[in-house]
């Protein structure tokens, strides 16, 4: 064994992240220890504090570091729209691109039964419960990157009397909402249409 | 701020690491908590134990978490050979691709005078008196991947009497030793010639 132990064992928890195979965790090891020893320390710091200290939001779903998340305590939103989305980087996308000012429900996943996501693991039963307290207008909600989920959405929308509706075309079919340019995504917010 | 602060902090953190912008950092954070919290408590635990506890082998300056490290206290490897080398990367690699069973030297840096690099913070004094010691054979030491420094290294070496060797062409110049094909590399060991 070339390495000491415990630098074997930081190379194998990098792998951890996202699209870091063996040899960019051994580059990333090395960066760190040869040149930013302070950043390797923040950044353990940081992971410590963010993976136990980062919750749902108990209304929204959302990422919260406390009970409620700091969209649904915001009084200047307009609590009548709601803006259905898959994942937390979908809101990030269309907080950035649009000038929607209404609440969010964040599914964290998107409805796949063969894999174990059924309504009650996307929080619908929370989703429902929000619907069912009629303070979503009758233009709410909007249900945005959501295709595989969206025809589920749009019958208990209806059911609570709300009129669903589905971004615009223009957003492509299957693309991250993240990974698409703003001018699009705008545009596809603001032309959005009923929910079949 | 849709973030909770302590989300933030992470993505800001999650940049020191070589190739990782705002968007891979946000991406790599949803990504663990969202699906590998105990991944990325791990990663804290891996990151603070080896930021603080991995320093340098006493006698050869590669990565160690003891005094002297595997490879400086390993009766078998040959100590009339020693190889010296920018970087723990290139070590690897020449113990993956040769066949090679000496020692090593690793300066952890490339001469470079204009960014303050000079003989004293590549340890060049250690390495003095490790030539001075007379354990490495008139044969080495053989000079890997570090052209920018050979000359200076080369001229170290005879004052010691002992015949510096450098790897044969066949390793591109400027290229990371780590990046070259294993059977290159083997090959640019195997034949390699004479320092300058």
């Amino acid at each position: 064994m070339l390495y000491p132990p415990s630098l074997n064992r930081l190379i194998e928890a990098l792998r951890c992240l996202p699209g870091v195979g063996a040899r960019t965790a051994q580059r990333m090891a090395h960066h760190l220890l040869e040149r930013n020893r302070d950043g390797g320390r923040r950044l353990a710091q940081r992971l410590a504090e963010a993976m136990d200290g980062i919750g749902n939001c108990a209304r929204c779903r959302n990422f919260s570091d406390t009970e409620l998340c700091s969209v649904c305590t915001n009084a200047s939103r307009d609590a009548s729209l709601l803006c259905v989305v898959e994942m937390p980087a979908a809101q990030v996308a269309i907080e950035q691109a649009t000038g929607y000012r209404g609440r969010y429900f964040v599914l964290q996943g998107r409805l796949s039964p063969l894999d174990g996501l059924g309504p009650r693991e996307l929080g619908l039963d929370l989703l429902t419960e929000r619907l069912a307290e009629g303070e979503v207008g009758p233009e709410g909600p909007l249900v945005a990157g959501v295709e595989a989920t969206a025809h589920y959405l749009a019958q208990l929308a209806r059911q609570h009397g709300v009129r669903p509706s589905r971004l615009a075309h223009g957003v492509p079919l299957g693309g991250e909402l993240e990974y698409i340019d703003r001018g699009t995504l705008a545009h596809a917010f603001g032309a959005r249409q009923d929910a079949g």
